[in-house]
């Protein structure tokens, strides 16, 4: 039986998603707890993909296989039971057996924040990105990012350390919200996929723009170039959510 | 010169605010950065009071001398740059010197936090504390803390361990605050100083109510006993703010 599950994570205490020796990583806790449910059998873990060191999950979904005859309403709090509390279960279904978390995402949306309090509170430390000392323009980082909308190669946007050949993706949309009770900043962006550090690597050029370090027309250059040296610095991890991923349905 | 700072907390990662051998905690971190900044020289730092392990500050208040001749504007900043990010300062004013943080408080906030949530977000389980299991009624937890308020022998609402002579406090307010969108209640209680664990204790001990466990009218039995077999449990520490200390003007 062929199982999906939808997780978030606190990115904190984790060496990403993937499992790595040695490493605390996501896929490993949620192997390890699979392996007890298992009685020593391994159980394989697939992710719709990786995410970086520091970067959390409000939506992040996952595949694995399993023979046991555990209530479909029960799996959830079994999993959420043994897993630690910066893992958290939100919902378990059965699924077709060649449904694939990684494969078969259609879409996937991910969220960025920046903190604009004069001081970082504690309690927010690793899940934004503090930024006091400039007063952004929101508006900028708007009028730059239609640039970023459609179907493109998106190489400049993409780390250098990479196996994939095809950097061609579709953004369907970048939206901005400003948060006033908590004086945040949020980017949501929303595509086919995306190259590794791609949307770190966009919200850190698009807040060069917003704090005027670069202009809105670079923007295009930069999109041409093909060149991942003309774009912006790759915005810490700790202020990124994987959000939502999308299937067919 | 004497200064009066205003500081937060995350207390997730502290053996509590004050000092012990051994034990990262908050007054420990603070000396040890005014230390750095007086090149060796120790620096006595003193808290209004103070909170154990697990247990956060959003309006704590400390004091301490310096000889320093830094602007005021650039103390917060001094210390913020030097403090781990766990801790920060709000603010930092220069005050008379016979201020003490301690002696001088003339009464305290403290908030509480439960989350109602099905799942307890990875983000908030060292933030506040989760009771799916239970449908509270708040309204039998705000009937029941009208027998705290006013001056009583809080006795029943202090844990055993302590040195105290005096179990006489007063409780000006206690305030419950649903929060629809995050799903939690909130406890706001102030008063003019507070025991050894009494805002967990009262916390506990008004939650069983809320959930049938005790009823109304046990807690009137409960105060006059000045047992503290008698009330609920101690409620967890990662639940409890340090909100605001006050001061005569």
């Amino acid at each position: 039986m062929r199982l999906k599950a939808i997780i978030s994570y606190d990115g904190s205490g984790f060496s990403g998603y993937q499992v790595q020796p040695e490493k605390r990583t996501v896929q490993q806790e949620l192997e390890r707890v699979l392996c007890i449910m298992h009685k020593g059998d391994i159980v394989k873990v697939i992710g719709s993909g990786r995410t970086d060191a520091g970067v959390h999950a409000t939506g992040q979904v996952i595949h694995f296989d399993s023979p046991l005859t555990i209530p479909m309403d029960n799996w959830r709090t079994a999993l959420n039971v043994q897993l630690p509390g910066d893992i958290r279960i939100s919902s378990v279904e059965q699924i077709r057996n060649d449904f694939h978390a990684r494969y078969d995402a259609t879409g996937k949306t991910y969220r960025y924040i920046w903190s604009l309090n004069e001081v970082h509170s504690p309690f927010e430390r690793n899940y934004s990105v503090h930024v006091d000392r400039y007063k952004p323009n929101v508006e900028l980082m708007k009028e730059a990012s239609l640039y970023l909308l459609g179907t493109h190669d998106f190489s400049s946007f993409c780390a250098s350390n990479t196996s994939v050949k095809d950097f061609v993706r579709t953004v369907h949309s970048i939206k901005f919200e400003m948060k006033k009770e908590s004086n945040q900043v949020h980017m949501v962006i929303n595509g086919n996929g995306f190259l590794y550090n791609m949307v770190r690597i966009i919200a850190g050029t698009l807040w060069e723009i917003a704090i005027g370090q670069k202009s809105v027309g670079e923007l295009r250059g930069i999109l041409e170039s093909c060149d991942r040296s003309k774009a912006g610095k790759t915005a810490p991890a700790h202020g990124l959510y994987l959000e939502k991923v999308e299937y067919k349905p």
